[in-house]
């Protein structure tokens, strides 16, 4: 395993590719979602020797419940299965998403508060039913004064710090609603293959670009 | 000139490389700006023969105002450069960012409402001395109600339609706080050059490579 210089403190995840690789597969679009939890596990627990302190994982959203019944079935208990398999390694996982509505799994709303695994070594974030509107109005709904500091105290995931770097897996270049606030000036790494098709070495072709990029901040 | 199939309704442009494409040539850093106002010209002229509705071009940020005073005065001088070349052209334009601070050019004032030139044909948004969190914030104070429709009406770039491609000159990899609200689902290509360097070329790779792109909006 490669040295880096200078590591990202915080990393988004954009897994993205699951039906196209099952589709490819001559599988069902919805049975692609499985085959992206043991991916996750691995650049988990990478990152977690590298010494990243935080990681933020597109679950889904409530775009993507306008999909077929079979496909937000899947996705939802992707979801689950992901976070029982995380319940037994090390972490403080917080999930962030809209509870009140019926696709928000029953089974991850112990978790919608920081919950510590292990020793809780890494913070890892886990957007489950998330919309970006909804993290935007939501908290906004409950403050008054809108000065900077007021405004990422009150969104809906004011407890995700800002990202730096975003890697998306499945070719696609856009965000897709993540974390808008937080992403403001995260760089976007785009890796072409799909997200069960992960390796170690995506990760590491991240990491070597992040470090040789020129962080301003707009300054 | 090519013949595209599918085309951005709307394209956001960040015009990165200025400074350093100065100092590559020997000047001053902030001796850049003024090398980039024909190529705005240039991009929109070609964008207005293919039929491009709207067109947005980040000027300056208020976090860019914290850099030296000479490059503030030169992109300051810059913007208003620009939209006096924009006035004996083709275009409605509207000019969005903080007009209570002074490091907002007062000569821009009066296009903080959309003001058409000759047919207005296309719409031109500049942003000038804009900030992703005022943006978000200002228009907020003003209203009540938190649904989606509301939030979009209510932020201070609301009359900024959704944007389909984001091009960003310069080779950085991220939005810098370019309309998080609007850029939600833009397809974000990267252009390696510096802005000063612009080619056409850049444009049509950008036409070429969005055209390929699958729009799903979470679907």
């Amino acid at each position: 395993m490669e040295i880096f210089k200078r590591l990202p403190r915080h990393i988004g995840i954009i897994p993205d590719g699951n039906r196209r690789w099952a589709q490819r597969q001559g599988m069902e679009k919805q049975d692609g979602y499985t085959y992206g939890i043991d991916p996750g596990f691995q650049l988990y627990e990478r990152c977690m020797e590298l010494g990243i302190e935080e990681m933020t994982f597109y679950g889904f959203t409530q775009d993507n419940t306008k999909r077929p019944k079979e496909q937000t079935t899947a996705f939802q208990k992707a979801c689950v299965d992901a976070v029982e398999g995380l319940a037994h390694r090390d972490a403080e996982l917080l999930v962030i998403g809209n509870t009140k509505s019926p696709l928000f799994p029953k089974e991850l709303i112990p978790y919608t508060k920081p919950v510590k695994f292990g020793k809780g070594s890494m913070r890892v974030n886990f957007l489950v039913n998330y919309g970006w509107n909804w993290d935007l109005t939501e908290g906004l709904k409950n403050s008054n004064v809108y000065s900077r500091q007021e405004l990422l105290k009150n969104i809906a995931s004011s407890e995700v710090s800002r990202i730096d770097l975003i890697i998306r897996w499945g070719g696609r270049r856009r965000l897709s609603g993540f974390l808008p606030i937080q992403s403001i000036y995260a760089d976007f790494f785009v890796v072409e293959d799909y997200w069960p098709d992960f390796e170690l070495q995506h990760l590491y072709k991240a990491l070597e670009w992040y470090q040789k990029q020129d962080i301003t901040l707009g300054g």
